[in-house]
C-alpha cells in the first residue's frame, strides 16, 4: 500500500482520510457507517479518556454504567428529546435467530421471538438514566448526584466520515442532578471549562466557548454550551457540549426531592459529552502533508529512537548506549519506543514516524556515539538538532513541552486570523467562500433568519461567545436590529 | 431502606442480592435482564480493568475497538459459533422511529426504515474481528496480531442475576492471530495464566486451571481453557476462559498468510475473556453476613477515617491531626476517605463501611489524640487494635497486605477442603447434596455420560485440571474405563 498522502490543497477531504487510514488510526468496517478504531487510534483515545476521567473525578464526579437499550416507552417520555433522535435510532425488535429451513447453514430472525416492546439502542442516555435517578433521589441529601458514563452510542447518520460522524461512536456522557437551578447552571459552565481546558492544554487546540442558538440546541435542553474549534480548511468543528436541561427530564420521569424546608420540587439537570470525534478534530487541527502531528501530551509514542548502523558490531555499540538513555527517558515518564526492527531501513522508518506524528525522533549512529551526541528531529517544524547524550532526558522533556506549546500557538494564530467581522451580506458571502473561518456578524435573533442564512450559505451560528461584547448593529440578512455579533461558520 | 442483610444460612441467594443492592454495587433497570452498575460497583470494575489492562499490555497486547453490530451474513459464517449464540441474540431490524399517527406524543417503528440485512448486537466479536483481520494480515510479518477490546456485549439470557448473568455485560475480549498452532496454543495458555494470577493475587480468589470437556467448550473453539473458583455455598463459578480456536475462524473468513518460505496457510487464532461477572465472584468469595469483604488491592476505598467527637472544638482538634496522617496515607498510595459528614453518627458509619467492605477503618477521638493513637479495625476479622499515629501509614500498608493475604488463605482453605474424591454414584450424590464443592470423580470421557450426569444431578464437569494426575478407574455413572478424575460441581 502506498503511503503517499494527498496534499491539503489538492483535496482536503482526501488528505484527512489518508491520514486516518495510512496513519493507522482507523479502518472502515463491514457495518454501514461504523468504523474499526485501530490500536494507534485507540491509544490516542485512551490518553484522552484517562486525562478527562481524571478531570471529571477531580471535580467530584463518579463513573457508573447504564443499559445500552432504552425501552421505547421510556425513550418517548421527554418529547423534545425523543423527537430530536427518533429519526436516527437503531431498533432491536427480536431476541433470537433460528436456522433458515430453506437455506442450510443460514440463519433467519425467529418471528416468534418478537419483543413485546421494542428497544432503542441508546443515541444518548438521558431517558434511561433519569428513569433510574427516580429511584435514587428522594431528599436534598441525595443531591447533587454527579455521575459520568463512558460508553458507546448509536446514531443512524446517513452520511458518515471516519471519527467525525459515525453510526456508532465512543463517548462519555455526564448526567448530574441538582437541588437548584443556579447549581445546575454552575455545573454546566464548570464542565464547559473542563472541556476547554482539556482542548487547549492537552489537544493544543484553541477553542471558543459559547452558547448555542435555540436552533442548534440539544433536543430537550434549555441551553447548550459548547466549545468550537477551527480546522485548517477554515471549517468549524463542535468539540464538546454541556447542556443545562432545566427540569425537563425531572418532569418527564417524575423525579422530585424534598428540600431542607420539607418542600417538594423537581430536580434540576445537566448533561455533557465529548466523543471519539475529538480524534478527528485533533488530526485536522495540526497535521500537515507529510502526516499526523500529534501533541506530545496525547501522543501514544512521544519519542522514537532509530539506530543507524551497518552490521551487528555497530548495532551492539548503539544498543548499549540506547539502553541507558531509553531507560532514563522512561524513568522520566516519557513514552519512548526503540525501533530496531531489521526489516525496514532508517529512511522508511523516518517517513513512517513522520506519518504517525511522533513528536520527537532520535537517530543514533556510531559516529554520534563517538561524539557523545544524538540527532534529534522535531515533527512539527522538522527542525533537526544535535543533542548531547548527557542530560538527554531533561532536554527531550523540555523539547516536548516546547512542541506542545508551539503547535498550540500555531493553531491559535491561525484561528485568531480567521475570526473576521462582516457588516453586510456581500462581505459575509465573500468571507465564507474565500477567507473562510468564523465570521462575526449581526443577527436579528430569530430562528427564521438563522434558517434562511443556512439555506443560502450552508453557514450556521456556531455560538454566541461567552462574555460577548454588546454592540448595536443591523442583521446581515434582514437589516433588523441586533444587540451583538454572533459567530457564523461552515462546520463539520 | 433497611440495611439489614439476609444471612447466608437463611437464604444464600437473597444474601447475595442484598449485598449487591444494599452495598451499592448495582441496581435493577427498566430493561429486562439488564442492570445499572452503580458508582461503587463500577469503581471495583475500574480497578479490575486497570490491572488486567496493565497485564495485557505487559504481555504485548494492544487495545482496539470494533463495531457493536455484526451483519447477519458475517455472524453466520463460522457455523458452530453462530449456532451457539443464535438463540440469545438481540437483533436490530430498523433504523428509525416515527410519530404514531394514532397516539399523539408516542412513537412507532417506521416500517419504511427496515434494514436490508439485520444486525446482530455482538454476543462476542470473533465474526466482526476476523472479517476485519482478513484485510490486515497478508504475510508472516503481520503476525502475531495481539489485540484486546474492552466492550459491552449482549446475550439474551432467560434467567438473569445481577453481575452473574445479565443480558448486557461489560467485558474484555482478546483476539489474537498467529503463524503456527504451537504459538497460538502458547498464547491461550499464557492468557489463562494471566487470569489465574489476577484472580489469586488481586481478587484473593484461588482458582483451578483446567480444560473444558467438549460439551462445555466455547462455540467454535478447538479447546477452551478456564479458571474455576469456588463460592461459599459450595457452587463453582467459571471466572475466565481462554480459547484455542484452531483455524476455524481463519477458514470461515478466509484469512491466509504467506510464511517465510512463501507458503500460504490459514492463520491460527485464540480468544479470551473475563467480564463484570468477576464482581459477582468477588462478592461471593469473601463476604459475610455483615456485608462485603473486599480485597485491599481492588477496594475503591481502602481506609476510611471516622472522627468521634462532641462539638466543633473537638472536631477541629481531630481535623488537624487527621489532615496530617491522611496526607501521609495518600502519599503512600493508599485510597483513603475521611468521612466527617455531620448527618450520620459514628455507629451508622461503622455499619455502613462494614457493609461496603472497606478493608480498614480508623476511628479517632480526642482521647486518642492525647495518647497519640488511633483505633484501627480490620474488616475481614473485625479485630480492633490501637496504633500509634507515628508511622501510621507504614503500619496501615502492612495491615492492608496482611488482609489481602488473609482473605486469600481463608478462601483457599475453604476451597481446598471442598475438593473431594467420589468413587461411586452414591458418594457422588451425597457429596454434591451435603458437602458440596468440587467432586473429583472418574468419567468415561463421553458426552452422553456427561449429559446424563447433568440431567440427573445438575452437576457439570467444571474442568479437567491442567497437569492432572493419570489414574485408572471406573466412571461413576457407567463403570466404564477412565484414565483420570475430572472435577464436577454444581455451578453458577
Amino acid at each position: 500500500m502506498s503511503k503517499e498522502i494527498t496534499s491539503r490543497v489538492v483535496d482536503y477531504s482526501q488528505w484527512y482520510n489518508d491520514l486516518i487510514i495510512k496513519g493507522g488510526l482507523a479502518d472502515y468496517s463491514a457495518v454501514r457507517g461504523c468504523m474499526v478504531i485501530k490500536p494507534y487510534g485507540y491509544a490516542i483515545w485512551e490518553n484522552m479518556r484517562d486525562q478527562l476521567d481524571k478531570m471529571f473525578k477531580e471535580t467530584g464526579h463518579e463513573n457508573a454504567y447504564f443499559p445500552l437499550f432504552v425501552p421505547k416507552s421510556l425513550f418517548e417520555a421527554e418529547e423534545k428529546n425523543a423527537e430530536g433522535f427518533a429519526k436516527e435510532c437503531a431498533i432491536v425488535t427480536h431476541y433470537r435467530l433460528k436456522a433458515d429451513p430453506e437455506n442450510k447453514g443460514k440463519l433467519i430472525v425467529d418471528p416468534e421471538a418478537k419483543l413485546e416492546e421494542e428497544l432503542v439502542v441508546r443515541p444518548t442516555s438521558e431517558a434511561i438514566i433519569w428513569n433510574t435517578y427516580k429511584g435514587w433521589i428522594q431528599s436534598y441529601r441525595d443531591l447533587p448526584l454527579l455521575i459520568n458514563q463512558w460508553a458507546n452510542v448509536v446514531r443512524w447518520e446517513m452520511r458518515t466520515r471516519l471519527f467525525l460522524r459515525t453510526a456508532e461512536f465512543l463517548w462519555q456522557e455526564g448526567h448530574t442532578a441538582h437541588a437548584t437551578k443556579q447549581e445546575a447552571v454552575a455545573e454546566t459552565v464548570q464542565m464547559l471549562e473542563v472541556y476547554a481546558t482539556f482542548a487547549e492544554t492537552f489537544m493544543a487546540m484553541p477553542v471558543i466557548k459559547g452558547v448555542k442558538s435555540a436552533n442548534e440546541r440539544f433536543a430537550g435542553a434549555e441551553d447548550t454550551y459548547c466549545i468550537e474549534a477551527l480546522m485548517q480548511d477554515g471549517k468549524a468543528l463542535q468539540a464538546g457540549t454541556s447542556h443545562f436541561l432545566g427540569q425537563n427530564f425531572a418532569k418527564a420521569f417524575d423525579v422530585k426531592f424534598t428540600d431542607k424546608e420539607n418542600k417538594v420540587d423537581y430536580v434540576w439537570a445537566t448533561s455533557w459529552g465529548v466523543s471519539t470525534r475529538l480524534i478527528g478534530a485533533l488530526v485536522m487541527a495540526h497535521s500537515d502533508d507529510q502526516g499526523l502531528i500529534l501533541p506530545p501530551k496525547l501522543a501514544p509514542i512521544q519519542v522514537v529512537i532509530v539506530p543507524i548502523f551497518k552490521g551487528e558490531e555497530q548495532k551492539q555499540l548503539i544498543d548499549e548506549k540506547v539502553i541507558i538513555f531509553q531507560q532514563q527517558l522512561k524513568a522520566a515518564g516519557v513514552k519512548v519506543k526503540y525501533d530496531d526492527n531489521d526489516n525496514n531501513r532508517p529512511g522508511w522508518k523516518f517517513a513512517e514516524y513522520e506519518m504517525k506524528g511522533v513528536p520527537v525522533r532520535i537517530a543514533i549512529g556510531v559516529r554520534d556515539i563517538a561524539n557523545n551526541v544524538v540527532e534529534v528531529a522535531r515533527r512539527d517544524t522538522k527542525e533537526k538538532m544535535s543533542m548531547s547524550i548527557d542530560g538527554l532526558a531533561e532536554n527531550v522533556i523540555s523539547l516536548l513541552n516546547d512542541i506542545q506549546e508551539a503547535i498550540y500557538i500555531k493553531a491559535k494564530f491561525f484561528r485568531d486570523a480567521h475570526i473576521t467581522n462582516a457588516d453586510n451580506w456581500e462581505d459575509f458571502i465573500q468571507l465564507l467562500d474565500v477567507k473562510t473561518g468564523f465570521i462575526a456578524a449581526h443577527w436579528d435573533g430569530t430562528t427564521a433568519t438563522e434558517d434562511k442564512i443556512k439555506e443560502l450559505t450552508k453557514a450556521t451560528i456556531r455560538c454566541i461567545p461567552l462574555n460577548n461584547a454588546a454592540e448595536e448593529g443591523a442583521c446581515i440578512l434582514t437589516g433588523n436590529l441586533s444587540s451583538q455579533r454572533v459567530l457564523f461558520a461552515r462546520a463539520y
